[in-house]
């Protein structure tokens, strides 16, 4: 297990939540903990998946933004590479090891372009994505000036409706503009449809991508036919990956949150109707938190509010305290329905947070648990990398 | 102005989104800048204004969490104190050189309280709240090791229904018990109704705290009858310091949000069914946005998602641009309905975020702007304090 570096000098409660070799019951809160067998075991899983599908896996980093949980997932999980959203946070990934680094996002400020074009002499591989004709001649400047090659993969939009080109005419004539472009290399397609992820039922997020793949195979090949091979299709997600796994089109799967889980992926279902966080996954992220006033009757508040955890896909849930509803969330409190009055002050539990990414972007450490001992703490290595 | 210190070595678009003399346009975003004419008009004001009402303004520090800004606060808006919400953010702020703090909540942990207790050491106050006779022998417990002094308020929930004691009988129980505890102080009384402050009718908002006032004026009448003065009665934010301050029973305001501004707190009315920033308060604070795509026609994209700001009170405002409207947030990307499709690439767009106290929480740099140009950029000192 990789281990946080040189953590003298920090102290517990100002610093860092806690220290390895301390009890889970000594751990400062509101702070996220990691449960490692479970996350061993979603790697595990996920990696296995992958392999009997007969595609890479570059895990995305946008999610856990930790250079530790993404080497445990290519040493685990036989992960093909990292991905991540901004310049910043592959420069972190990089600096940390990382050795293979697609940013799934076009870049386009040219100091950012600038900064991405350096990354390769940092030992490592870098790929953007490419949605205008105008950006090329930026990024192909930049990878010259450094004497490095810039990989780009066309973004087509298949369904997401945000970035990227809609025609397969165009994701011709921008991936030739980037063949020809002196320091860029055509490597592919990203093809990540990002709004269908989060639908419950698995028939319509099937029915998504199946309409995808129609897209993404169309523009595969009409590459093809202007002898444009594609190194890398990427694309899919948690809600997805299966699909997109299948397709025989795809062949790598871009998953992030599996490793993790939230309460928004645990509610959505597989094929036979199962909550994901139910024989698909576990959740191995907590959030955390202590009862910290409890002065009326059958509510108790506690020290996790909006600061530690993001709610824009929901309220955080009780982990294995189904009569403890977390219904109220402000800045640096949650209200908890405590119709037993069971709860007392001091009493920690373990919140499964609405949305793990941004959620985990509040923190600057992870507290890895395992058997009630805190065994490691990673820092969350690009956190508020942002740039 | 002060500075953030030693600012050698910080890469800009890596460390920080700009350094001082930078152009506004070179400044990498997404990231918060502050407008530094508006903000030291807010303080200024605010202070005019307690001034005026004869009430002490202790600055909630929550909002900001900058030392920085805290001492401006202090040096142009005369404000008597810092308030926050956690030990450690407290600890930040005395590090940094504030001296008189109070956590405007209870510490229960025993680590907290432990820690809590040797801020006096470093040559500051310390006030927490109580609400639970349990806490009370834990504190002295705590103080009388370290040989220092905590100062207590009582807090009483005047209507917001979270913490705090519902009656004047378990006020005085409370500050009896504190009054007579070793190492402890009774100092006053919290009476913080946090649940109205948004509301947008002024005479809806009037009309919850002349409730609270009528329950705090019992309190404190009954504390009198017991020989137990109120050095501090303390509550009041943006959206009700005028109540609180011109009560006859307040006697400190608690305002955070009025230095920089959101856009919730913009939609709250005067008494004369004005915007509180239109004639009130100005936005100072602005989340900086560039577009990074756009290529559907009415569609852009920018680089400010939820990792940028909490939506939690709405999604941000385009600031200037009423033809603009950011419509959509995901993790990393915001999209914006551009109908005359007037923005391009690399445009930049200062957004209103919803709320302003968890998304500076989010950063770690404030970039202060003056005629177009970094003035300063001032770390967020307690950014990440949670514990």
């Amino acid at each position: 297990m990789q281990t946080a570096g040189d953590l003298s000098g920090l102290e517990v409660g100002y610093d860092v939540p806690a220290l390895p070799g301390m009890t889970e019951a000594d751990i400062q809160t509101p702070c996220l903990i990691v449960d490692l067998d479970a996350l061993e075991r979603n790697i595990i899983k996920m990696g296995r998946q992958a392999r009997e599908m007969g595609v890479r896996h570059r895990v995305h980093g946008k999610m856990h933004k930790s250079v530790d949980i993404a080497k445990l997932q290519a040493t685990l999980g036989g992960a093909a590479g990292v991905c991540c959203q901004k310049v910043s946070e592959a420069e972190a990934f990089v600096r940390g090891g990382i050795q293979d680094v697609l940013i799934t996002n076009q870049v386009r400020d040219p100091l950012k372009i600038d900064r991405m074009a350096r990354i390769p002499r940092l030992g490592a591989r870098i790929i953007c994505c490419v949605d205008d004709p105008e950006n090329i001649e930026d990024l192909s400047r930049a990878a010259m000036r450094h004497g490095t090659t810039i990989e780009c993969l066309v973004e087509i939009d298949c369904g997401g409706g945000r970035c990227g080109v809609s025609t397969s005419a165009e994701v011709v004539r921008l991936a030739r503009a980037i063949a020809a472009a002196p320091g860029l290399q055509f490597t592919g397609l990203q093809a990540y449809h990002g709004t269908m992820q989060h639908l419950v039922s698995h028939a319509e997020r099937k029915a998504r991508i199946d309409t995808a793949v129609v897209i993404v195979r169309d523009a595969v090949d009409a590459l093809a036919s202007n002898h444009l091979a594609c190194e890398i299709v990427g694309g899919g997600g948690t809600g997805s990956y299966e699909f997109e796994g299948c397709s025989g089109v795809y062949n790598e799967i871009q998953c992030g949150s599996y490793a993790f889980m939230d309460a928004d992926y645990g509610r959505i279902l597989d094929e036979n109707g199962n909550r994901l966080d139910d024989g698909g996954f576990e959740n191995a992220l907590f959030l955390l938190t202590s009862v910290m006033s409890h002065v009326k009757p059958g509510r108790a508040v506690c020290d996790a509010g909006l600061k530690v955890q993001s709610v824009d896909s929901g309220l955080p849930v009780v982990f294995g305290r189904d009569r403890l509803v977390y219904d109220t969330c402000s800045d640096e409190h949650g209200e908890i329905d405590d119709p037993d009055g069971v709860l007392k002050v001091n009493d920690k539990l373990r919140l499964v947070p609405g949305h793990c990414d941004p959620t985990c972007n509040l923190h600057d450490w992870y507290v890895g648990v395992r058997n009630g001992k805190v065994e490691c703490i990673w820092p969350v290595s690009a956190r508020g990398k942002a740039f």
